[in-house]
């Protein structure tokens, strides 16, 4: 055992390199990102750069927003409009979070109480407006129809992801069929988005744009496969949230789709009893995860994630390896490694 | 008294006349913009369709749009981008009625039930993001960075706006002053959008661009003084809402800011213990609207928009006197006189 622990360690260790390597390269322009945002965010309201401050300070990654900056500089741009585009994505993502926080009723993210907690639905729905309609005001001031038209795609494609899950919520029958295309929608949809706006303010041809999108899409997939897995099984204070949510509020992820399908039928009850009428008791958590290692339903969607880990990077293989393709390809390896 | 009801119903009368005359001048582009609404709602989510079709179909009037069609052929504009672009406003609205739902815990609005009663505030919020996004794409097929830029600068007005009164809702302190800057933003600002987008399309020039936003502006003023007033006076069966929704919630507006203002010390303290602590009884309804009768709050509030009335009006006076202009400077009175 202590080999594997080892393993699982270095596995960890070469992820956090890869983020701290991504970072280096773009940490310049990610400081020029962080000021537009504060900057942005402004108005007079004084509740709006309050609300929106406490959640984009509350220390996400600023995974989305490096993704353009670091596939504007793989496409050899050298102007400064991927500034103002990588703050537009994280405004989308954290108006979408504003948005999710308010639908989860989650009292936890990153271990910060929510903006909901503390102002309240209302608030977190307005300002979460107000967040959106600013990243648009700042596409139409770059000016890019082009970019205009990937960005207020994904966001359709997000809101109709975030409506799906809605009513895929609590189903045992979903399959991972209709899984992926939840995720695909309301995660790797600005992923995707993300990536594919560097290269087209490069000016890059088609083929190197829609390689970008292939590399974000799919990146954004393993994000949220990991996402899933670490609701069962990362410690609160790594992941600043609980092991649980997820389960409490009977959301399927594909951990639970594997575990059911794989089931007997009296653990199939056991899943409808808990996901579907949400009639949960002490210990079931603990009987959930102990079923999900019984059918591998947690290493095989790491699994499955190493799949899409394997498309995405064969998609950035038409670049010259540069230290930015090397780094955006280290990303795919941090994204999976979050797991151990 | 009979002479003083017969004056009202004729005024009443001049209104729905108004509202007529404006329809039959722009009935078939209104149609085609009903069947532009149905086609871009559409969405593989199959509750994305039903929630805002819901919401569509209950029967607004579809003033915004209208407005948007009528300012175009005013110009003489005879292409067909209008439609598309008035569906882009109709959805901007429909998205804001969704989000305003989830907020205002309403339960009636035009005499339904709200999507949220029915499919709960997840629903709402989401699909209103949809459509929010859905109108982006559309200003973005559209294509012009000018219609985009009045648009989105709009709905981060709007946004601002929505916030601005969740933190003025129940204080009495509120000035007329800072009333009228909320309800510029959270509603006129989409008048005075959807009145100036005609102007651009129809490549007219900045003087008259600007003099259609400054009619658009003062109209949507004087709905939101009047939707005030009416919570207060109209029937519910004409409303479709109840008398006192407004009184309820202690949402200030301008007819208590004036009842407050020229009360006694003792009425001051009704109004706090009402609006602030929401600490109502029976009769505290009638009691309020006593004093508004005592202090001319009501029939003030209709004299304020009048007098904004007066503006939009002659903003229009730089247009020649056509059918379009006549249909125009008519449903200022038919916003007005919704009152009586």
């Amino acid at each position: 055992m202590g080999i594997v622990i080892n393993l699982e360690d270095e596995k960890k260790d070469k992820g956090k390199e890869a983020l701290e390597n991504l970072l280096e390269l773009v940490q310049d322009d990610l400081d020029k990102v962080n000021q537009t945002i504060l900057l942005k965010m402004q108005s007079p309201v004084a509740l709006i750069p309050q609300l929106a401050g406490h959640l984009i300070a509350s220390g996400g990654k600023r995974l989305r927003p490096m993704l353009t900056l670091a596939a504007s500089r793989l496409c050899g741009y050298e102007g400064d409009r991927h500034i103002q585009l990588a703050t537009c994505v994280e405004f989308i993502h954290s108006a979408t979070l504003l948005h999710d926080d308010v639908v989860d009723k989650s009292d936890l993210r990153r271990g910060e109480d929510t903006a909901n907690a503390i102002w309240g639905n209302k608030a977190s729905v307005l300002v979460g407006d107000f967040l959106f309609s600013r990243s648009f005001e700042l596409m139409v001031e770059d000016g890019s129809l082009e970019v205009l038209r990937i960005l207020s795609s994904a966001s359709s494609i997000i809101a109709e992801g975030e409506v799906m899950q809605l009513v895929t919520a609590n189903d045992t029958d979903t399959t991972e069929h209709a899984y992926m295309e939840v995720i695909c929608a309301k995660t790797a949809a600005l992923f995707a988005a993300a990536c594919e706006i560097g290269g087209v303010i490069a000016e890059r041809p088609k083929s190197e744009c829609e390689a970008l999108m292939s590399y974000g899409q799919n990146l954004g997939i393993i994000f949220q496969l990991i996402d899933d897995v670490l609701d069962y099984s990362a410690e609160q204070k790594t992941l600043g949230k609980s092991v649980g949510d997820d389960f409490q509020e009977g959301k399927i992820t594909l951990p639970i789709v594997l575990a059911f399908r794989r089931g007997t039928d009296e653990e199939r009850e056991f899943w409808k009893r808990t996901m579907e009428d949400l009639d949960q008791k002490d210990g079931d958590l603990d009987y959930a995860i102990e079923l999900m290692e019984k059918h591998n339903a947690l290493t095989d969607t790491i699994e499955r994630a190493r799949h899409y880990g394997k498309i995405a990077c064969d998609a950035l293989a038409i670049f010259p390896d540069t230290q930015h393709r090397k780094a955006l390809t280290g990303i795919i390896e941090f994204c999976i490694n979050r797991a151990y």
